[in-house]
Order: structure tokens, then sequence, then C-alpha cells
């Protein structure tokens, strides 16, 4: 018997904004022994708190097993809601449970956040380049992404009264050590975003998965925090906060929250119940005894020395090996440097040679918007040893010397 | 400082179609202690392998802990898609591990096919009364849901040529153990099915969540097995088969799974990885320790025989309780018995009488296209014990007779 579906009808609509994320893709393209990788954004795993996690499961098996092997709330677990609630509350300005909901990862907030803000054709102000992920989940639900210029400060507020980005209804900052730039937003910019969107009516999501990797200088304020300041009524605050446990216990867990204002809530909930039901009730206990613990505390300054570690030797190997007109961020945390190039060349071209010489890293286009960067190059330090960084980029400069001489002549 | 945002305007239009799970709502309004409830869906957590947990835990610190708390393949751990494809394949019909994808719970599997297949006015065909996250998950999405009417045997497949369902592009179904119903698609009527939807070119979508908690009778095909038999071009079949760990091992854990044919695997891994980049890693390593222990093969005949005497129990005590007019499937496996009273007899006014007595259920309006079912509830047998249905049941006896008197006054 045959059938008669057609495939090509099939499909919906919202499938052909849909694309595998590239990053992913250049990772398992960069795989090869011989390749010191430098493409992915993994944390060390030699850093993961197994013993610690053996000691949570342990006391979960015995204390907690029937609660954490059962179905659970949509919301998360009340005790783990608690723990984030604190976290974000300051002397005076408090975060209730209620705002709280645990998410699969802080993919799966932006994702239930796209469901429930994004209509088509809505703008979305971005830092251009942004995280890719949140451009690959918001395009199938027909988000229009305008993307503003950054620098080494982070986005560029001053050039937020332009015209086209005055009707965006939603802004998207990752403002701790951005993915792909490694770049932090100022406090004074900070407050400037906040109070043009209080102008504007537009509504804020502040990504921070990584502010907890912070290698040197001072803490910045959440825009959540300066939020709370600035405006009446806290827990009606057009901000959105989206935090995670990926890069400071473990990846693999996938968990993460986000901090939402009250008239927001329910419909998350309600998008949260149809993607998945809730998170794993077995992973929101075991984060809950790591925290219990004490783990996040005692682990935080050991990612945080081994990661600086690794972002100095990548910096100083640049300024080694890297050919003179060639300029990169210096962040102060997180997992990235962003390399610009001489505006001549080009990154694919550069990765192409850079694999014939043994090393890898994700072209800086596919961040960017408007075909923008297509001379950066992103290159993460955390999953690669003082020995792999010093090689690597070594390899790194002699590729691109290999490819400016190519092109001069 | 005021911000404007309007929240009336800042919500996405789809969310005008979304609800929270009423049933989840019916559950948290009836946990009073004083309360017997048959209003839940949950497994008897008294049977949760954890000490089986525990051991494959052990086993996953000492061997596999970096990649158990690393990110993962989108698509799921390699060793347990080989393991879902080879429970799934047949003698010369083989799934391949390219047609398996990992889904955080049976749940997203549903929301992610709804996000690659569903257009909004899209016919989508559905058992009446049919899963009601399924509903809540595609509505949204502005799925044109038509149901069809069933009986003991299942689907209604003699009315599938009517002139309103032909148009459907998709089919939904639970064959096995229908939740609300519990009732099962006989062989012959899987077959029409398969035949109805080859023809009219309609992609069927088979949820079994259910199918390994069989008490009594011979095991009927799955769908996915029968359409590989009907259909020429396997891998290319339009048939997608959902499955759960949840409740064979623990919904905690959050591991589903998928099969499906290819032409659909690279939009569905894209979907995926925009929902939450892929499942926990460590959820699916345990997962996998556990069957490659042989926990499923162990365990699975203590589910069936503590449910079965569950059930047993239920329908012995409807016998000797329900009044006159009063009738109920007899499920021969599953979770669920619907109950349907004489047709002047309203749920949800029997809900509340009910509540006075002491015991709890859905009202099966809930899991029903076309306000039908109000005279029908759905009774969960399998998280309460023996003596809790005999009590129950009785309570429910008193008020059913109590609400009935109420009326013939």
């Amino acid at each position: 018997m045959k059938h008669t579906v057609t495939w090509s009808t099939l499909l919906a609509q919202r499938t052909q904004q849909m694309q595998r994320s590239s990053v992913r893709e250049f990772v398992r393209l960069t795989q090869r022994p011989d390749v010191i990788s430098f493409a992915g954004g993994l944390p060390e795993p030699g850093l993961f708190p197994v013993t610690e996690l053996a000691s949570a499961a342990e006391s979960v098996w015995s204390h907690s097993a029937a609660s954490a092997l059962q179905y659970g709330e949509s919301e998360g677990l009340a005790a783990l809601r608690d723990w984030i609630a604190a976290r974000h509350s300051r002397p005076g300005a408090e975060i209730r449970r209620e705002q709280v909901l645990i998410t699969s990862g802080a993919q799966q907030a932006l994702s239930l956040l796209g469901q429930v803000l994004v209509d088509a054709g809505d703008q979305v102000l971005v830092e251009n380049p942004t995280y890719l992920a949140l451009l690959n989940a918001w395009r199938p639900m027909g988000a229009d992404f305008v993307g503003l210029p950054t620098d080494a400060e982070g986005l560029r507020t001053d050039l937020l009264a332009e015209a086209e980005s005055s009707r965006a209804k939603l802004a998207y900052v990752i403002p701790n050590f951005q993915n792909p730039q490694g770049t932090t937003l100022s406090l004074r910019r900070r407050v400037a975003l906040l109070e043009w969107a209080a102008r504007q009516g537009t509504f804020l999501i502040e990504d921070n998965p990584y502010g907890e990797l912070r290698y040197d200088g001072t803490e910045v304020p959440h825009m959540l925090e300066l939020a709370v300041e600035l405006f009446e009524a806290p827990g009606n605050i057009p901000i959105v906060h989206v935090g995670t446990f990926s890069k400071v216990l473990s990846p693999g867990l996938r968990v993460g929250w986000m901090v939402a204002p009250l008239p927001l809530l329910d419909k998350l909930v309600q998008a949260k119940q149809s993607a998945d039901l809730h998170t794993s009730s077995l992973n929101q206990h075991l984060v809950l005894a790591l925290l219990q613990q004490g783990v996040l505390e005692r682990l935080l300054p050991k990612w945080r020395a081994l990661y600086r570690e690794r972002r100095d030797a990548m910096l100083a190997a640049l300024h080694e090996h890297a050919p003179a007109g060639t300029t990169w961020t210096r962040p102060a945390g997180g997992m990235f440097i962003m390399v610009t190039l001489p505006s001549e060349l080009n990154a694919r071209s550069l990765l192409a040679k850079a694999l014939e010489h043994g090393v890898a890293f994700v072209p800086g286009d596919e961040f960017h918007l408007n075909n923008a960067g297509q001379n950066t190059l992103r290159l993460n330090f955390t999953n690669v040893t003082h020995a792999q960084i010093r090689e690597g980029i070594a390899r790194l400069g002699h590729a691109l010397r290999a490819v400016a001489k190519g092109r001069s002549r």
C-alpha cells in the first residue's frame, strides 16, 4: 500500500524559519582529534561537582525519593523557587516565590517567553551580535529583530533614540560577559536602557547565564535590581530576568529559571505546562540539595580561578601571535573572546585554513544580523587547557598570516 | 519613575488560546486530607525503583559523570536512542537510531510535533474525549480539532468517511488504554484508521504512554508496527509514535521519545534545540543504566499486578455502589476508568456533592470537544490504595444518590 502524504505541504509554515544551530554544527564538524577547538561553549567538566552530586543523590533517595521521582508542579519545586527568590531579593525589594518559574535550562525560558510575548511582526531589539539560539527560537514565531551596534561597554544606548528601535515591543540583552563578545553592559547604560524602555513601553529581557563567572572588576547590578530601584510597584515591573545553573553547577541537569512580573506568570506557566509539564523533579531536588550544602559558594571560586587563568592565557597568546590589525575583546568574565580581523579578511575563509592548521572556532557572522561581522570570530576559553590555548592560538596566528598573505599576493 | 508597558497588549495573540490544565487545577483543589482523590493521574510512588536508581546513579558518577553532567546532543544519547530503536524494530522492519528523538517527557514530543506540523486552521482529528494537554498544547498554534465519537472498541472508524474529518491534515490517537476512557483501539480499527489515513494523506500521531500497563487480554500491535507492515519504504511512513518512561520507571525523570519518519526529523530536532537544547543528560544516562540492568523487565510485572488489583477493586466497588443507570468502561490496562451518569445528571454538580462526602474526581467534560460528556467523570485507580478505593467509591455512590434524589424532588 502507498500513502499519499505530501511531505512538502505537511510542515507548518513556521518551520521555514527554523534552522539547526550552526554553532552546534560547527562544533560537530570540528570534532577531530588533531584539532584544538575553540568553537564550543562548554564548561570544563573537570570541575563538575561529582562527589557533591553523589552525596546529594544519596540524600534524595533517602529523604525525598517519592517526590523527586513523581510528577511535580509546573511552576517548580517551592523550596528551589524560594532559594532563587531570596537570591534576587534586596532589603526593601523582595522578589516573591510567585515570580519564579523553574525551567528546563535558560533556553526553555527564552522559548516560553517567545511563545507568550512574540506575535508575527513584533520588533525585538537585540545587541548585534547576540545569542544565536534566541534568534533561532523566536524567528519561527515571527519576531522582527532589530540589531543595535555594540562597543566595549556593550549595547550602544546612545543609538536607542533612532527611529527604528523606538517601535520595539521587546528588548533582549545579555548584560554580563555577553555571548559572543564577552563584553559587559556598563551601569550607566543599564540605567539608560531601563529609562528608555520605560518611556517607550518596551518590555525587557535580561539573560544572565554567565553573571556568576566574573574574573576581575566590580559586579554591576542586574537590570532586574536596578528596575526594582527605579520603578514603582515591585512584582509589576516589565522586565524578566533569566538565569541558569548550567554554567555554575552542571548543564546536564537542565535547570534554569526566570523571575517575571506577576501579570505574566499565569501565561508563562500555561506555556510551560504545554511544553513539558514541568522540569525534572529529580534534578530540581538535586540542585536544591547542592545549594543547601553550600556547593555553589565552594565551587564558584574554583570555576573563576580556572577560567581566569585560561582567559589570561588566551589574551596573552593573542597578544603574542595575532598579526597587526587584529583586535579582540577583553572580557571581565564569561566564556568567550571575540576577535575582529582586518576588514578585508573573512572569518569563514580563515576557518578553512585554520582547520588545515588544526584549530577551530565559530565564524562571528553567525551571531550577527544584517550580514555584519564577516571579519569576526568567537573563541571559547573555558573548555581548553592552558597548553591547548597556547598551541591553538599559535596555530590560529599561522593560519591568519597564511590567509593574509594569500590575499596580498 | 513609571513604566508605560500595557500588559493587555503585551501578550502574544496565541496566549488567548492558552489555559492552565484544568485537571491539574482540579487535583490542586481536591488536595484535602479528608478527601479520597481519584482526580489525578499519578503512578504509585511505592513502586518507583529507588534502590535501582541509587545503583544506576553510582555507576553514572563512576563511569560517565563528565558526559552525564555536560551539554549533549539535541537528538539524545545515542545508546538510549539505539535501545528505543531496537525496542520498536521487528525482523525485516528495522527502526533506525536516526528516527528516534529523545524528549523531555511525552508532553514535549506533542509540543514539538505541534510546532512542526500545525498551521493555524489545520484540521486535527481526535478521539472525543481525548488527552486534554494535547488540546491545550496545540490550540495556541491554531489547531482546529474535530472530535470523532468513540465506543468500547475506541475511535468509531466507521464514521471516518464523514465529510468533516476527511479534510484532517493530522489525526491524533491514544490506541492503548486511552486517557480519559481507558478503552483500547481494536486491531481491525487500527488497520481501518491506517488505510483511511493513507487514502486521505492524513498524518498519524500514535500516543502510547500506557501501552506497557496491560492487565489482561492480548497485546494489540502498535499502529507504528502495523504501518511498517502495511506500507512501503520504512523510515518514510507518515506516522509518529510517542512513548515515555514516565509510567513505567518514573515521571520525575522527564524522559520520553518519539519515533518519526526521516523527512520530519530535521525540523523536529531544530524545534527541540530551540525548546530546551536537549533533554537532561543525567536523566538519559540514568534511564539507560536502568534499562541495561533489566529494571524494566523486573519492574513491569509489579506495576501490572498492583494496578490490576486496584482496577479490579474499583470495578467491584462501582458494581456494588453505583446506582442503576450508571455505566463505566472496563479498561484492560492503563490508569483510568470513565463513568457515565444518567444523561440528566451533571458531573460538575456531582463533584460539589462528592467533595462534601470526601471524594474527588475530574468532570469528564474537560476532555471532550463540543460540550459533550457533561454526564461523565474520570476516575484514576493507580495512586489510591485498595481500602481508599472501596471507601471512596462508596462515598461516590452516596453522593450520586443524593444528587439524583435532589433532582427527582
